[in-house]
This record gives C-alpha cells, structure tokens and sequence, in this order.
C-alpha cells in the first residue's frame, strides 16, 4: 500500500524532531501502522531546519503550498501561536485534509471552532502532542480513563517553570539568578513570560480540563499565577515543613462548578508528584473508579514532542487504513509483520549486581575475593563491611558490582564460594540502575 | 440508539466492580461513547456477587448461556485462569461476539490462537485490564508511544508483592511475617505462588515485551525468581547503600535478543518508580524518541480493573457506533453531550494555605493572628515561628492552614496585614495535598 503523505508546517525544534522520528522509526511505524508514513513536503519562513535527511522533502517558505498541495494527506501544524496557524489548520481541514497539531494555545483558544470545521468535513484532528510532551496524556484522559467520573487533575505541565523550581530547591538559589542561566541553556525562552506567568500551563490545563469533564474550552475562564515572586526563603521554610513547591495546574470538579487553575502550590514531599523534577512533566488524575494515577515523562524537546506526533499521525494512519475492528493491532504491530528476535537465556542476560557473601574476619580474604573478580572481568562499584556481631567469627561483605553478564557472575560466585574462608552460599540480588542505559 | 448490550463471565471483585462501575457511571460513558454501556446477563458458579443494582441483569450458573444469546454484543471474561476461560472466550469470538477481558493468564498462554480467531471472525478482542489494573499501560505503549523504538520497560506489575517489599523495608520485618499478615488483610492469596513467585508478574511481562517489541507471546521464555528469599538483612543493606529492592519485570531488547525477566531488584531510592509503594504498580518504559515515561495507579481491586474493562468497552462500543474519523470525539465527551457546569472565580476556590508574615518580635502578635483566624473560621494546620535575624526586630511567622474558601482566607489576611505588629504583606501560597479528597 502506498505510504501516507504528510506535509510539516513549521521546521522548528518540533518539526525537525518529528521528521527525524519519522524516518529513523521508518520500519518499526509501518510495522505498527500498517502502512508507511513520510513527510513530502514542509514549510518554514527560513527553510533552516534540524532534519537529518532531507531528501524526498519538498520545502517552501509558503505555508500555503502545503496546505493547499493535493498530494498531501496530513498537515502537521507545528509552527506554534494562534495566527496564521488558526487560519492554516481551518484551510487545511476546508481542503478535506486531516491535521495533526502541537499547539496547545491554539486548541485551548480557538480547540471549538476547529473541531466544529472538522466534524461538517469529516477529518481528524489529534493534538496529543499539545500537552505534556511525548507522554500520552491526552489519550489516557480520553480513553483510558473513559470509565471514571474525573474528579481532579494536577499537572506539572511546564518544564522551564519546574527547572526553575528544582534548582531553587537544590541549590538555594534565587528565582531571577535561575531564571537567567535557564535562559543560557535554551530552556527558557528569551521572554519567559509564557512560562513563568504560567500562560502555557493554563493553555494546557484549559486541554486537560475540558476533556476531564467534557466542559467546552474556555482559557479565558484559567486563573493563572506565576512563579516570579517565589523566594528562596518560602522554598526553604516549605521544605522544612515537608513540602516542595511545584507550579501547578489544578482542575477539580465541585458540586458549585469548575476550578481551574495555575499557580504555585506546596505538595507534601512524599507524594509521587512532587519528586517530579528539572525539566520532566507529571499529570496526576483522580478518577472514581480508578483512584489516582500518575503519567510522566519528558515534557517538551524535539524527539519526546515528535513522539507524541508521530502517535497521533499511526492513530489517523490505522484508522484510514484498517479494518476499524482491527485498527490497532492486539500485539501493536501487524500480525504478519511480528519479530522473530529471540528471547534470551538467564545466563545470557547483562546486568549489575547485589552480592552478600559471609567472610572470616582476617586478613587477605578481600583480596581473594577481588582477584577473582577481577580475573572473570568483572568491575567493582563498591564494598561495604560490617564487622562480625559478638560471637560470630564472620563478617558481612556486601559488594556491588558493574554490569556484566549472568555467566560469567555465575562463574565468579561459584569461585568464591569455593574459598575456605567463604560461608555458606552467596547472596546474589541482581540491580538495575534504569537510567538511560 | 440501543444500548449495547453486556455479558459477564464471573462476579467476583473485578466481575462485581466493572458493574458497578457501568451502573454509577452510566451517563458519563454514553456521553462519552455515544450510546449506554448495560449489563444483561451475568454468569458465575454460585450466583453471588457485590454488584449494587442487580436489576434488569440475567444471572446463571452456565457460563454458555451467556456466550450463545444472541442478544449479547460483547463478553467480558473476568473469571481468571486458563480453562474455562479459553473455551469460552473462543466460542464468544467464533459467535461473532466481541470481548473484553482482564485475564492475564489467558493472554500470556493462549492469546496468540485467541488474537488469530478474532482476526478470522473480524470481532475485537481488547485486554486493557490484563495488566497494571486500572492503569491504561496497554494502550500507552501500543498507541501513545507508537512512534518509538521501545529499547526496554520495567514494571511493578504485582502489587501484593510490592506490598510486602514495602512493608518490610517501612518496619524491618521478615518476608513470612508480612505475608501472613497480607493473607489476612484479603491482598495475598491463600496460595501465595502466584504472586511471589512472580508467575502473576511473568504472565504480565510477556504481554507488555510482545506490544513494546513486537514479538509473539511466549510466556515460557520468561525466567522467574520470586521474592520469598529476600530477608531482611538485604533490604537494610541495600538502603545504606541508596537503594530500594522491587519486584520488577524487566523486558529489555539487546542486539543480541529479547531479555525477559521477573526477579527481585535493588533501584536507586531517587528513581521515582522506587517509590512506588504498597499495592501501587507502576511501569517505566524506555523509548527511543520519548526517553523515559511512567504510568502508576492502582494495579488491583475492583473497581481500578473495572476502570479499565470499562475503558476497553467504551473502545469497543465508539468503534461499533461511530463514524471512524470521529471514533473518540475531541473533547473525549459527544459534542452534543458537553457540560455546562460553570467555571468558579478564584475567590470562590477551596484550598489549604502556606503564610509567611514578619511579626514584631513580642507577646500578643501570634494571639492576634490566631484570634483573626478562628474569627472567620479558618482552621490552622502548624506554626512555625523563626528568631529574627540580628539587628532585625521582626520575627517570620510560617503558618499552614487547613482548607478554606479563598474569599474567607483573604478577609483574614487583609485584617491581619492591618495589625500594627506585622510589618508588609503577607506571603500567600496555595497548598494541596493530592491525596484522595
């Protein structure tokens, strides 16, 4: 089947990300969507972009062009602010084309206009990637939780604000100190209004709430506080108290109507939520049924938001392409396009390593040890020992080691526990560290 | 247009719980999906069950009953194990009926010959609640992260596990002593392999590594170590050292192959899914373009499983009667079907209050203030009073209060501001404590 044509609107970080996801994952996406996806044609004021392979990609400095380009099945609007992307996406759409948007001040402001467009031309319109980032949040919302009466929703859902916030807590530093070395870094913008006054966040709460509780859009209606007054002072004393402060989006349903809101708020340190930090997003949503749940993930960046496009793009993809009773695959990929990988032996595996091992307390047992760890390759982290309780000639050896295979640990304890001063059998706990790794 | 009409295989927890939840729900959903969701017939041995409203259902002791009347347009096998729910559920599907199920086992052991007679009777077969209870981890990687090359997941996916992990780090006791008293409390089963062997877990890993890797289910392949040798010894030592110790099930793809592994787990304490705590789940998944992303909630119960075979429902029922490009309407609720409950002005928000004043250093202020406070009904949480520095007369007064209408707190902090003894505005920040109100 020929692949869908997609057209970008906006090269930016956005645009760059999704295009770079598109081809990288070229494979794995056609295996999931049925169908292959490519964008043909895009379109930026400069015509600079960040696309690692631009070939087969038509570019242009008119917008226009794509919108109105027969070819093109899909106009990715990812250019950002109300105008002229209001007016691209009503023309695409007019133009019986489906629109896959990032633009989270555009739904929250004009979402009911465009929907309305959408539904008399018989399009998709899909917006995951306008709030939180590369986390699903959106399709958790809408479908997985379509169960649940939601009663309220928190969100850390601007990463420069919870930057900022994190290194107050951190290193004791003052908001505008802060702010300023965000803005060295290119996570802030050189105007930070839209995040510290927490007008993005109230875009995306306006998103959040409405399908939270199938209210209409309404971001004039957000109660919106930023985070420029916090101190260094209120940080401290809140987390004397046993609270971090986070710039929250708040929505809650009452029996009196509607809370929306974003502002600075202390969250008990022990919830999940507030050990959200540096740039990462965290939406926590109380259902009925479900109780809390909590999604996170990186908020914003190239590739994370360019996830959360290329998501929705297989989502309009399956649905154009498939049978609608097997629009997404049970296995997520086609059942004739399934890995034959193999599925690993134990032995076979990587990984770190616990071990507690009961020594006799005298000299030179370390040093056997560590040989025969270093003659099976395996690297050392760290070695903690604890001196034999009265009575005991023993002592505790616990040793942490780097990753290495099953096998050769294997071989490694088998050694060690061979050794006259060693009692009993080792203790083997295997560690993971789930970083990026 | 007719509600669609259910059949449910088994009334116990999660059997009772999704009825209930269908029941209390029901005008959300049909707002939602467009049409109601109703139970008709319910089969279970003996006919008992916790569902709240039991009119208008058919119950019956022969499951078959339910799986051959024509009336029925979708089953819901929630009965458990591997036989009768295999033949059941085959000859739902050869009847033409779709299913929903939250059955781990069936899925690990038999979806492949399940998930091909679907395809061949072009019914759908959806399984949201077969992993992570309520939380919607089946559809966020099969659908929210379909754009990335998943490089590997790893899940606290047994929360009676993670229950006696947690409870033995919290108060130093031993894996027997936890374990009868999860028994007790209704969390362990009487037969505890399931659990802490990690059967239960590996049953779940085999379907999470088949939609993230794209590679059929084979539950055989898993290696399995439960948590019935970890003392307590090795969780104090590993909390010196920085670590937590979980169950997890770790899917990672490597070049050489798939690893698939269930086993206790020493994690760095600072990882948030190291703090995953108690019967919560929780799973961290790895994509190429995303990074990293978490989804956590309750992974057990009745009505967290009922939240997410209802959510399979709703799938199942917008697919039956919508038009595909409006399959899940924008604001997830039928745009004829929105709310039109208000939205509240700040003033008349509820919330609890972080204050910071600067008090003259002399008896009668905090009198004062906490006069000013019960006046208008406030209710005070903590005071915390600092010295002032030297040289400075006034003292910080940090107070928490309970929750309060913001109307009434700002009454209070307008008298207060007006006292002689405090000097400049008072410091307001909301505080929330997310927990379940």
């Amino acid at each position: 089947m020929n692949p869908v044509k997609v057209g970008l609107l906006g090269l930016g970080t956005v645009g760059s990300g999704t295009a770079n996801v598109l081809a990288r994952n070229a494979g794995e996406i056609s295996r999931r969507a049925g169908r292959g996806i490519i964008v043909t044609h895009a379109a930026s004021r400069s015509l600079r972009s960040s696309i690692n392979d631009t070939s087969g990609i038509k570019f242009t400095t008119d917008p226009q062009d794509v919108v109105d380009d027969p070819e093109i099945s899909v106009v990715c609007e990812l250019m950002g602010g109300y105008e002229p992307a209001r007016a691209l996406v009503l023309r695409a759409i007019a133009n019986g084309k489906h629109v896959v948007t990032a633009n989270k001040a555009l739904i929250a402001r004009h979402g009911n206009e465009i929907f309305a467009l959408a539904r008399e031309k018989g399009v998709m319109v899909a917006f995951e990637a306008a709030v939180g980032g590369g986390i699903p949040i959106i399709k958790a919302i809408r479908e997985g939780l379509a169960g649940n009466r939601i009663e309220w929703l928190a969100g850390i859902i601007n990463g420069t604000g919870n930057f900022i916030l994190t290194e107050m807590r951190d290193k004791g530093r003052d908001f505008a100190d802060v702010l300023a070395e965000a803005q060295a870094l290119g996570y802030a913008e050189a105007d930070p209004t839209f995040d510290v006054e927490g007008i993005d966040a109230a875009h995306k709460l306006t998103i959040l709430a409405s399908i939270a509780f199938g209210i209409p859009l309404q971001f004039d209606k957000v109660y919106t506080e930023g985070i420029s007054r916090i101190t260094r002072e209120d940080v401290a004393y809140a987390e004397q108290l046993g609270y971090r402060i986070k710039h929250l989006g708040l929505a809650r349903a009452t029996p009196a109507g509607i809370e929306l809101r974003v502002h600075p708020t202390l969250i008990p340190e022990r919830r999940l939520i507030a050990n959200v930090d540096g740039v990462m997003n965290a939406v926590l949503v109380k259902g009925d049924a479900v109780g809390p749940t909590l999604y996170y993930g990186a908020g914003a960046g190239a590739e994370p938001t360019g996830s959360a496009v290329v998501a929705d793009l297989v989502d309009v993809v399956r649905t154009l392409t498939t049978d609608p009773n097997n629009r997404v695959p049970h296995l997520a990929f086609q059942p004739d396009a399934l890995s034959s990988q193999p599925v690993l032996p134990v032995d076979e595996i990587v990984t770190a390593y616990y071990l507690r091992l009961r020594a006799a307390d005298k000299p030179g047992v370390l040093a056997d040890v560590t040989r025969i760890f270093a003659e099976a390759g395996i690297s050392i982290e760290s070695i903690l020992q604890k001196e034999p309780p009265a009575g005991s000639p023993d002592a505790t050896v616990i040793i942490l080691t780097q990753r290495v295979r099953e096998r050769q640990m294997n071989g490694a304890i088998a050694r060690i526990e061979a050794l006259d001063s060693i009692t009993g059998a080792v203790t083997r706990i295997r560690l993971e560290h789930l970083n990026s790794n």
